[in-house]
């Protein structure tokens, strides 16, 4: 139904740096399969040779080491549900356009990562007193284009509060129990659950403990929102918790719907690591809203799917369908966007438009 | 000699916001003459009643209280030379021309200001504990254009270290013995010795301390440079201390030079807090150096005159002047531009070609 070009059934955003969205009326099951599985690049994919490659731990540790490919397989994993969100998705609905990929709704999803804790390795090397943060450093590098910037090329990375680095951060080498697809990090990627996915650095390269605030580019300058705070001055902050949201699979925007019929309408919702509670469909653009059937898993830092049977109306025309989440800590979507968010973190409620024949 | 606009002897690099920079050519004394002070502002210069006016003292404070123009002219005040330089100052001479006010060589001048230590006003206030910057917040307002950009009209803030805070900045009501004007702030300015002038906020609304970093719009996006740290990762820092320069003020570029004659050439030089020791000369290009002479004035965090009696050529031609400036530990000024400083701190010994005739 899209005339957007594709990739093996994934829709094409960009072609240098890859960017690729699922379909999101192609919501299948609670696992998003790997090859379905949203891509977000910035810099070319990094080929990398698992004999040559090293992830070193350093900064402000005891004792600095590196593992190889083979010693981190053979270390004692754990896996984890988490459901990945880029934090520009659902660009594509914000009037006037901005900048940044044009992801509609299927820049998110939900898989089993397979990994080491973060925090076993920190241990290991001896995280120092005086530690406040984790800089975790891809291997993808390039050049950024517009001031403000670094000099010359610029690897990838993000930091963590060390707090969130000692707590559920995995080093993940399997995806849905395939080694990680090197559009998805291979040889080995960080998940950081309940984050937007920024923070999930792929290719993985080094992992730096430091004593001072990390701002680097992706930090500071991109994937950034501005807070009030004293006096009502805005202040950046980097982006972290993912927000609360439902999205519709199905219909999509466009779609036309029989009239007077039955229709399931379904999708996913998800809140960082609080569970989703309640979902509430609206065919009327807001003016009333129904309740949801929601999915039997509910998975800490995973979506849950819902689905709601929409008797269709008996009279031609369009109509405008949203769905609004609820979590287990009252937090719910909004219905205006809050523009201080920039070009990230887009959780108001989407309206989809249909066509009634 | 300039084409450029002029207003009452300055050059008009921009009307809206108000961007006039002083031809340094012009520099005459160790004071720059108020009419003669570059002036840079990005908003609207705001005009304040005196009688509405008040001064905020607020956030993690004890005690927050207000004053009024009255009270601060009655308390105990201390008087301080300065040299404010903006910190996008020679803009025009970097190659490829990037965004910004195309500052010459006069965005910088040197003054006496009177006011009241912020110190005293922090004090009587009383700073909890816990507090780690101090926020200054000026009346001027307006909307940023590009993003990442907070949402709607914002103030200019900066912040402040407490240790710097409570060190020797000023609360500024006079500039050379006069209330100040209106284009430098008025009715009160921050003067924040030996740092970019960024810093010193003009048009003072609020004090606001924090125990959180402030990341407003001009100290995270605007004003900023790269620092390399942990495995050369660039990190984003805020503008603060002034480089290390010496700038010719005559001869000016493109100046014809009698042939075979004395010519004096002088200018200024300065370095944030430490004091300027070596001024030298090049007339070939930076191939061979001569010892200027420094002027009597040598005041903390004010600029030091120098001057240098030049032998001209005997035959005509182009000839390539430049200055370099050493300071009291050790700094001195390199020869190459360093990128990661972005659109700021430009520094590196700037060229000067004149004609021979």
């Amino acid at each position: 139904m899209t005339a957007e070009p594709s990739l093996n059934g994934l829709i094409v955003r960009e072609q240098e740096p890859l960017n690729l969205e699922m379909p999101f009326s192609t919501l299948g099951g609670f696992t998003t399969p790997n090859e379905s599985f949203y891509v977000r690049c910035h810099f070319p994919i990094p080929e990398i040779a698992v004999s040559d490659w090293r992830l070193k731990i350093e900064g402000k540790v005891e004792a600095p080491f590196e593992l190889n490919y083979e010693e981190l397989l053979r270390m004692e994993s754990r896996t984890v549900a988490a459901t990945l969100e880029c934090a520009g998705n659902n660009r594509d609905f914000l009037e006037p356009k901005v900048k940044g990929v044009q992801w509609g709704l299927g820049a998110v999803g939900n898989a089993s990562w397979t990994g080491v804790p973060l925090s076993v390795v920190l241990e290991r090397a001896g995280v120092k007193s005086g530690a406040i943060e984790v800089i975790l450093e891809g291997a993808d590098e390039g050049e950024i284009a517009n001031p403000p910037r670094p000099a010359g090329k610029i690897r990838f990375a993000r930091s963590l509060p060390l707090a969130k680095a000692m707590g559920d951060v995995l080093l993940a080498h399997t995806m849905n129990g395939e080694p990680l697809p090197p559009s998805h990090g291979f040889p080995l990627r960080a998940i950081v659950p309940g984050w937007y996915a920024v923070a999930s650095v792929k290719w993985m390269r080094s992992i730096i403990v430091t004593n001072r605030p990390f701002a680097g580019y992706y930090q500071s300058i991109d994937y950034t929102y501005w807070e009030r705070t004293a006096d009502d001055l805005p202040t950046l902050k980097p982006l972290a918790e993912q927000q609360i949201k439902a999205e519709i699979a199905q219909p999509e925007k466009g779609e036309t719907i029989s009239v007077g019929a039955t229709y399931r309408v379904h999708g996913a919702a998800w809140s960082g690591d609080a569970e989703i509670t309640k979902v509430e469909v609206s065919t009327d653009a807001g003016a009333s809203w129904s309740l949801a059937n929601l999915g039997a898993d509910s998975v800490k830092n995973s979506w849950r799917l819902w689905e709601y049977d929409w008797r269709t109306p008996t009279t031609l025309g369009p109509q405008t369908l949203m769905a609004r989440a609820t979590d287990s800590v009252g937090r719910t979507q909004p219905f205006e966007r809050d523009a201080d968010r920039g070009t990230y973190m887009i959780n108001h409620i989407l309206p989809i438009l249909v066509e009634v024949r």
